[in-house]
């Protein structure tokens, strides 16, 4: 069972998340085990302060090393970060990391022990940085108060690949970037809501062209919203003749509302 | 003061995040108001349901259109999504919208009335993103079990950015990505942890060397780490000759540890 050990000052704001949804019900079945520590615990001197002001001047305060140090090493049993087998990933939460995506994600479902550090905005002692962490993470270019929220999205995205966790074990697997494209349309009840209507072949009982359908609205998507993802998607020979298509179609024409 | 309307099928997800931190004092201080709806309420049936299979087949189930539109319906006072001056901005969180990002939380602070709303991670009917709502927003590029994390993200980047939120008012603009770079390496108390030192520079007392060295580590994380933000940064004639000279040293020496 994977363990993953988070470190915050404000353990109270993971109550909901941890309870409630996939994530809850993955714990209350024991396919995973999620710990929050106040690492403000871990403090060594008498006002329990974590943050002091940073050298050389500024505003903000910066996090110290102690507190954050005695935490890991009281939850790994080590003094050092090497990467020997085993040893767990100490993940810092921070707008310098490496952009998480849903890749990395996989690779951390492989990791038997994750301890996820969450900072406050005012920033980290770089020794934190250099000396105790093995990867640093940033769930995207925008600033939050704190790494909380990067660990809750972390800690969701990885926990839902966990076998066992989602009840239907296809959902996982057909997900948006399941092959690098954005997802197609998807439709439900009613048929018809305020006049607009189902497209057809989703009621024409034809698999194969449905199927059709569902890919070139996916490659569609993705060539209107994120050209970027099609550099890096397995794409068919089919495919790229659907995407020669939809290109030549526009430039001869006005772009279709979406 | 700015509203924000959240609809969900899980609002205790939100009891940590919306009290505690930054989010929790801003309500307090009246800064914003944010309010949580769950909205199988407008669920028009008698089981309540709010999904159901897509059409076409495939697994997973859809969230259906008539409980969103009547719980933003219900908001907002309005049967369309025409993008009028003071209408709410209706915002849907997936994995399929626009890469959320700092210059996105700046807009959204502008706003009087933001609506978000919280998909699961089956999928939504199309109707709702054609008819219903302004914006799609994607805080980056991995599956997470629902729009809760997500639109946790958008309401504490926006929220910290709001006049009066942050103690210290140069906090924000002192930022990771104030000017399209990485923040530059902070060092607090003690001098020396373990052996490791504070650099010399730091404890000089000479702000403007300080500043420009600040101002280098900065362009050098960023050039090591996110080289495409240099494209998009403000760059002065000194920051490319800084630039130039690292790219120089690197090409000539093994490159130094960070």
């Amino acid at each position: 069972m994977m363990k993953i050990d988070i470190l915050t000052l404000f353990p109270a704001m993971f109550d909901g998340v941890l309870t409630e949804s996939i994530v809850g019900r993955a714990r209350a079945a024991g396919a995973v085990e999620i710990e929050v520590t106040d690492f403000r615990r871990f403090a060594n001197n008498k006002h329990n302060t974590v943050d002091d002001t940073p050298y050389g001047g500024g505003g903000g305060m910066v996090l110290k090393p102690e507190p954050i140090f005695a935490a890991v090493e009281s939850l790994i049993g080590t003094t050092s970060s090497d990467s020997a087998p085993g040893k767990p990933r100490v993940i810092l939460t921070c707008p310098q990391g490496t952009p998480y995506t849903q890749q990395l994600a996989l690779e951390l479902t492989k990791e038997e022990h994750l301890v996820i550090i969450c900072g406050h905005y005012e920033g980290y002692d770089e020794r934190i940085r250099e000396y105790l962490i093995t990867d640093e993470i940033s769930i995207g270019d925008y600033v939050l108060t704190g790494g909380e929220i990067p660990a809750m999205a972390i800690v969701d995205s990885v926990v839902r690949l966990l076998p066992g966790v989602l009840g239907n074990d296809t959902s996982a697997e057909l997900d948006s970037f399941r092959n690098g494209l954005l997802e197609h349309p998807q439709y439900t009840r009613p048929y018809e809501f305020r006049g607009w209507k189902v497209p057809d072949i989703l009621i024409s009982g034809h698999h194969e062209k449905i199927e059709q359908w569902r890919r070139r609205e996916s490659l569609r998507r993705t060539w209107r919203r994120r050209p970027d993802l099609l550099e890096r998607a397995e794409l068919s020979s089919q495919d790229r003749k659907w995407l020669e298509e939809m290109q030549a179609g526009s430039a001869g024409q006005k772009e279709s509302t979406e």
